[in-house]
């Protein structure tokens, strides 16, 4: 047996615990598998004392990442603290420097700073691995760097942000509203500290920007992800979708078109009868489809101490394994810079709207439809008690920029109140 | 960018011909990937001049695998023939006394003879990689040898065998019994040569048996995995499991109990509404529970010539990388000997049993159950124009010695007539 892999450990919250607990709990397993020892020899964090539910003790302390990224008794530095840049990127960058491979959560820095990271982590002949940082506990950079690597990937989708599809399948069950439902999530402490991250979908824009780069052999661009939260979704909108047989999910999806890049992480309605339509609570479904393997679904929970360790410690056996892999699947050098398409490919969509009870005003909105070469699925307008009357329609497949267009239309019609919902119909 | 790596392909069947296109149409990919270039010199199979739909020119040939697999100008021996003994197994070892690694799709040859392999690989430095041999597309093998590498497994699960499932789905769907789809199957050439392998769960229980080392450290031991095929299944069974919100599948389960090491390959019912259980025609889902990540849900397709030809290459990827990992994921000398344990987890039983129209018959089986201590859930007799009542019994949880024991007892009753369908209800 060679000698053990020596972790330092940078942030002790619920993942660096995690962690700490599976060092402990599996050292005889993960020894057997890695062929080598795994321990931590050095620990970093806000607060030295504090009650972990694990012992640091045996292991060193630096109040600074940086410094614990550095130290020679340190072969593996292991990234657990967040933020995009700061501390967590300092010490990385750090470490790198060093001569230290990383094994990191971190999907804001990935998705920030990924491509420099990963030509530095080249330049110094380390590896940057970081199954945690997208859907938990679920293998899937593994999937998509080494077990699909034979195919051409034709599109990466998935539901990956917990805190969303909990928020969306309670509404559905308890049939309250979004604000009840954040508010359930808050008390719960499945929001991150700016809830933005969550609900607005940026923390699933991050790892779909990374998911991209691997699928596509293509730069990190997170700037370039169509982003939209679940904010605007009522649960009328989820009423009336379920009655259609669809369900709504902060669904990514990335996709290699003929005018570029597509990567959007938007609310669609998927069909309530796929697995992603099934998909409950905080759990994350990643769906890949290959030129050679056809559809590979994965399933698993998405977040929490135990899968987010999981990912953590695989990289880290990886590594003690001997196993090295290019930080986005090949060299970062010949990562592409290629041009971002804006919903490229044509859909269905669903609009819903407040109309005025105006003579016409339906007509109205279907006459701005028409003209802009949109199609009527069905329509829906309800009797409600108010001076406005909600109105459905579901669209046959079209473009966004079409659909952004009449909608421009409609509003300039005068007889719609508000800003409508518009969500995409995912063909999944 | 490094010197290629150089295959050696035995076999040009359905995998092997998918894998020379795959190496021809995604050449570029793959030198990303790999960081050098794939080709394959050499190819052996058994015919030569055979319109494969893709060239062989300018490849060596070889009439003989052991030949193709000691070439001087192949590094690693592309194992594609099949079957467990015979050529594949001689080549596989010349290869691996020739000092070449070796990527196989051969489920049997290694549920048969992987300890032997794995060691002879070890104590030549080679590696054996075999992602195609389960579940097809699915990477499987690497997750759980790496992916998951950080979990104590707790049980491993699935459908694995593409030919049965389509089988049993299609009997529901067409209302057909099983020797009419059996038929169809074979007519679409679903069915291996010996389709005792399908149908009779030797192929799923040779997947399963490698599974189970992975998870569990254990010596391969598929004369532990108890097989049952499904030819006994009926239409009646089932509409009925249908009936009662169940499906049956051709399900395999790996657990550690505290008797020892239990692996099942039998048809089960499964929840109608349950991942597995809503699995329709030949795609198959493997299902990993382990202590920390929970559970993980993977699905694809099981079979076919790119799908099992995406997994051959993703292994040979892995090896142009320098991915290099031990057969059953450690030292194959520290994998355990462990005892068998037969169906030592309970569960509840399907019973389907026909009553020979006698009085007193039904309370006759009744307290057959009642003695070996199995208490009836639910117990439905049908009208029948026959001169046997089709009885069905849903037992609570019970374990199989007690069941066995049961119909034994019930036999003796002389009020049976033929024998019982018994189906395990897996709480998936």
């Amino acid at each position: 047996m060679s000698d053990p892999l020596r972790l330092g450990i940078a942030g002790l919250g619920t993942v660096g615990v995690g962690v700490l607990k599976i060092v402990r709990d599996q050292a005889d397993l993960i020894a057997a598998r890695a062929g080598r020892p795994v321990e931590v020899t050095a620990v970093s964090a806000r607060t030295r004392d504090k009650d972990r539910g694990v012992s640091i003790d045996g292991m060193a302390w630096e109040d600074d990442p940086v410094a614990l990224a550095t130290r020679d008794d340190v072969d593996l530095f292991v990234e657990v603290m967040g933020g995009s840049d700061g501390p967590a990127k300092a010490a990385t960058e750090a470490a790198i420097e060093a001569g230290k491979d990383v094994v990191t959560a971190n999907k804001a820095m990935l998705a920030i700073h990924g491509q420099a990271l990963a030509e530095a982590a080249e330049a110094a002949n380390v590896v940057i691995r970081f199954e945690a940082a997208v859907a938990g506990g679920i293998p899937v950079i593994k999937a998509l760097t080494e077990g699909l690597s034979a195919n051409r990937i034709e599109r990466v989708m998935g539901v990956m942000n917990g805190t969303c599809n909990y928020i969306l399948t309670r509404m559905e069950a308890t049939r309250q509203g979004y604000n009840a439902l954040f508010e359930e999530a808050d008390k719960l402490g499945y929001l991150e500290a700016d809830p933005m991250l969550d609900v607005g979908g940026i923390d699933a824009g991050h790892k779909l920007a990374l998911l991209s780069s691997i699928a596509f052999g293509t730069r990190v661009d997170f700037d370039a992800v169509q982003l939209e939260g679940i904010q605007a979704i009522t649960l009328e909108d989820i009423v009336q979708a379920r009655d259609m047989g669809y369900r709504i999910k902060l669904l990514g999806v990335a996709q290699m078109t003929g005018r570029g890049l597509e990567q959007r992480m938007m609310p669609c309605l998927v069909p309530a009868g796929s697995p992603l339509g099934q998909l409950e609570g905080g759990t994350n479904m990643v769906v890949i489809d290959g030129d050679s393997v056809g559809q590979i679904v994965m399933r698993g929970a998405g977040a929490g101490e135990g899968p987010t360790a999981s990912a953590v410690m695989a990289d880290v056996i990886d590594i003690a394994r001997g196993i090295r892999v290019s930080t986005f699947g090949q060299a970062a050098s010949g990562l592409r810079q290629v041009r971002a398409a804006s919903s490229a490919v044509p859909a269905p969509y669903y609009i819903r709207m407040a109309l005025l009870d105006k003579p016409g005003a339906l007509a109205k909105v279907a006459t701005v439809l028409g003209d802009n070469g949109i199609s009527i699925h069905r329509m829906r307008q309800y009797d409600h008690a108010e001076t406005t009357a909600p109105v459905l329609i579901v669209t046959h497949r079209t473009t966004r920029s079409a659909l952004d267009e009449a909608v421009a239309g409609m509003l300039r019609t005068g007889v719609v109140a508000g800003d409508p919902v518009v969500l995409r119909i995912e063909e999944v």
